[in-house]
């Protein structure tokens, strides 16, 4: 078993040493994440500059690679051939922030996890709901645990290389997790707002700010799962079709062709 | 009506231009877009740094915006207010490459397009299926002229502002265009490849490349359709959530509490 660990957080991050060390007791482990924070970075692909990956140590001693590529560039360096050895699951994260609903395209975490299953490996992006004002004291070992007890029944199960997960764990001590529960997306509320500023010559610029998002806790979504204490776990799927407006489109269709 | 006009190629591509062009013949249009190329840049929230917006020309001469924003941040700030007259549609486009399959969560063009919808305001996203090949000469007379027509009979329809499509138009001319198709999704084939070199200090880079993309032209599915000349109209959706697998996880949690 070889697992591949990345996150979009930069190969500093703890939250990336506490899933690499946890992964370490199920198979062996390559390291391979941005050299910098590409958090809310989307699904990239660089093909206009080439990528530079550079032999690093985390925290702890053991032997990674950085690279100044995105999360997903990442994943694809290592599954092209970066990493001679084939890679049998990717696992992304520990984000600090949960990622949730309409959070998954942005999200460098998850992204990651999509650029595995492109590549015909299975993918587990994993996210910590914790709030924003912690300091760097945020403590991964419960949601690391849940990572790798979650990849073990995955395993034990038999893991299709088109899975793809998006775990979120609540930000809970061990034993105040109550469990996990399959959920779908649920609804994002984002509370973004224009800052206009003005630079030192008296010309504008603009941050995207606001409030944090918010999201509707309803039952049987991510949401309703992380506000009653469980870990939840979304399956996502790569075709983002809507089936049921295909249906309406196939009904304008014959009714443009009846009356021709 | 007015209609937010954007692109992942920059301000300056010719498939912006004959985009808006066309728009102009609807309703109102802004152009805010890139001030460089953005493909594959993936679904982008800018947080880590201010965007600047510059007034500029398009090569007709009518006024524009550009940003150094991705094109999804171009849409978002446009909806938090940077236009302060209400949006009430964003047209992405036209790239000049087609974006099938797997491409959607990469593209600049399509996340224009996702995030319009999540603001509230719908979207479509319009690429012309050319060779890379081609020079600048492009012709996109054709495929602006389809986007005109498609808009029109959505707005004919009325347009629910949860509408996310995705639009490929065959290189072809006018008469040669068979007409659209509703379709899904289809099967994309990367043939991404890693290519190794050394710069003049003998330090290993890395380019992402490889042959060009291939797909599976299957019956009912974007490939398929533009494989026969028609115009494929794919209706996308924000929920990831992969219901069938989500079943098999709830089979799964079953077990579990069995045997607690």
């Amino acid at each position: 078993m070889h697992i591949l660990v990345t996150n979009d957080d930069g190969i500093t991050a703890p939250g990336l040493l506490a899933l690499a060390q946890e992964m370490r007791k199920i198979g062996k482990v390559s390291v391979l994440a941005p050299d910098r924070n590409w958090s809310a970075s989307g699904h990239v692909k660089t093909m206009h500059r080439p990528l530079r990956v550079k032999r690093t140590v985390l925290a702890d001693g053991t032997p990674a690679f950085a690279s100044d590529g995105a999360p997903s560039d990442c994943v694809a360096l290592a599954l092209l051939g970066y990493l001679p050895e084939r890679i049998d699951l990717v696992v992304s994260g520990i984000n600090p922030y949960a990622n949730l609903g309409h959070d998954v395209t942005y999200s460098g975490t998850v992204t990651a996890a999509m650029e595995a299953v492109i590549g015909g490996v299975p993918g587990v992006a994993f996210s910590l709901d914790s709030p924003e004002n912690l300091g760097p004291e945020r403590d991964y070992g419960p949601a690391a645990r849940v990572a790798r007890k979650i990849i073990e029944r995955l395993l034990h199960n038999g893991l299709p290389n088109t899975t793809l997960l998006n775990v979120n764990v609540p930000y809970l001590p061990d034993e105040r997790i109550k469990g996990w529960m399959p959920t779908r997306l649920g609804l994002r509320v984002y509370r973004d707002a224009l800052d206009r500023r003005e630079d030192p010559r008296g010309r504008p610029y603009f941050w995207i700010g606001g409030d944090v998002p918010t999201g509707v806790p309803e039952a049987g979504t991510d949401f309703g799962a992380l506000a009653e204490g469980y870990v939840s776990i979304t399956p996502l799927k790569l075709d983002l079709t809507d089936y049921q407006a295909l249906e309406r489109l196939q009904v304008w269709q014959n009714h443009d062709e009846e009356n021709v």
